[in-house]
């Protein structure tokens, strides 16, 4: 089960925060509003979260890295479907930004929430300096020229090129892998995690990245179109660079559940509480949106 | 006369950062490279060296954050030019980034700039850590939603719309000067400047960010197109909102020689050496590009 207990408590959170940015120019606080309340899994958050109850610390303690990291997120949606990238007209069942905003607002939003992100643990998370700034790194290389932005790159640059296994499990872990251990790792360090614990829980961070953009892709093949919220077959389409292109579909769901349980198998061992990680590893081989 | 010495430096500092990025995807590390590369005056990294020299220190200890100002203005310029804002082909003579790479690089290699930024002070910059995040914290309130893209968002909203001579001042005080500010603001941090030199550096700063804009506002109705390397009277067929288009061009003339005898005044007092501030806040009024 999906600890939608959390989603609730994240969400409120973040609300409270965009009430920062009411004073913005009205068409740049709704861009900011309309992209952020669209909430979807907050999967990110929610494993950030997660990873502070598993080292027996309250979740409330990484609240603002949550936050900063769903901006994040949200902004990379935003670039990620304009029309010259992605070409998304639908997001979570509604129209993506640039439709409703038009283009500009829409890529000067991204650029707002991204540099929101770093304003946010600035200024909300309460930890000590050193680990602010840790936090802070991990968060900019994750979203950065080595990070994410890496990962479009390779995408945009091979969509319609053949693509090697082993560049697309690195496209893959930097567009999506890397931001969803940021989560883990921010939280971790934040929580004050041993270096042991630390370490392993980059382990499983990374194989979850990797299984949540095997099943990113899976589901772009197999998922009904409104659980989704986005178009469906969009992959193909375009001739990106899939799992399911490069491997097949049924070699996919066999390497996400073989890294689902090497994630499992890592975390194991560890003198934390295991059960809410394993659940959302188990969780991501079953999702249907 | 302009510090063209200093630019040198910077310069060659800031190629031996690039070198960071060899190892990146082939076109992002030449989108990225042709942008920066593609130099200009450096106004603000000069600005940043500038402040650590009337402070007696060594230039050399601010140049990582000098650097990181220049990513972020060059990410700015990128995203300005792009089609769907200012639809820009020329910058410096040569042609936009979209043009060259196409908009989805173009985006992408403007969102690797703006991460990195952060990413090279982290990693660069030698100062204590409350220092450090108080470096990180005014780059991302000064490019932020609050900031730079709070400007560029009424900029765009209010072409062709009819613009307030305060909002006006609003709009670019948010665009360009805080950038400008945090420039200055980031270097006497960093030198350790006292709370009464700092105060009086930021007002110097706020009244140069200003004039900075009018008289790029001017130099777009009035320079020659070769030395300026943009097309010129672009404003004016966009319908743009501007200091010559809401006050006039003589009164914008008078207001930028007004501010630049303020921010002199600010200054003159303070027991630095002042000089190389007076003198680039002189140098404003009479450049040619």
């Amino acid at each position: 089960m999906y600890p939608n207990y959390l989603v609730k408590k994240f969400n409120s959170y973040l609300y409270k925060i965009l009430a920062d940015y009411n004073e913005l120019p009205k068409v740049l606080n709704k861009a900011i509003n309309y992209s952020i309340r669209n909430g979807g899994k907050r999967f990110r958050p929610v494993l950030c979260m997660l990873t502070a109850i598993s080292l027996d610390k309250d979740y409330k303690n990484v609240l603002p890295t949550a936050c900063a990291i769903e901006f994040i997120h949200s902004y990379s949606l935003i670039h990620d479907d304009l029309p010259s990238i992605d070409n998304d007209d639908l997001r979570r069942g509604k129209p993506t930004s640039h439709k409703i905003f038009g283009e500009d607002i829409a890529i000067l939003a991204g650029d707002a929430l991204f540099a929101e992100a770093f304003n946010i643990i600035i200024k909300y998370q309460d930890v000590d300096c050193d680990t602010k700034l840790k936090v802070i790194k991990e968060i900019a290389e994750a979203s950065g020229a080595k990070g994410m932005v890496s990962g479009q790159v390779i995408d945009v640059f091979y969509t319609g090129k053949d693509l090697s296994k082993k560049k697309l499990e690195i496209m893959d872990n930097n567009k999506t892998g890397k931001l969803i251990t940021a989560s883990i790792k921010c939280s971790a360090l934040i929580c004050k995690a041993s270096e042991d614990k630390l370490k392993k829980l980059i382990e499983f961070s990374k194989n979850l990245g990797l299984v949540f953009q095997i099943t990113d892709d899976i589901l772009d093949i197999t998922a009904n179109e409104e659980t989704l919220g986005k178009t469906v077959g969009k992959d193909e389409i375009l001739n990106k660079n899939t799992f399911p292109k490069i491997w097949g579909l049924e070699e996919s769901r066999k390497i996400a559940e073989r890294k689902v349980k090497e994630a499992i198998k890592i975390i194991s061992k560890l003198d934390i509480n295991t059960k809410p990680l394993i659940d959302i590893a188990k969780f991501l081989i079953d999702r249907k949106a």
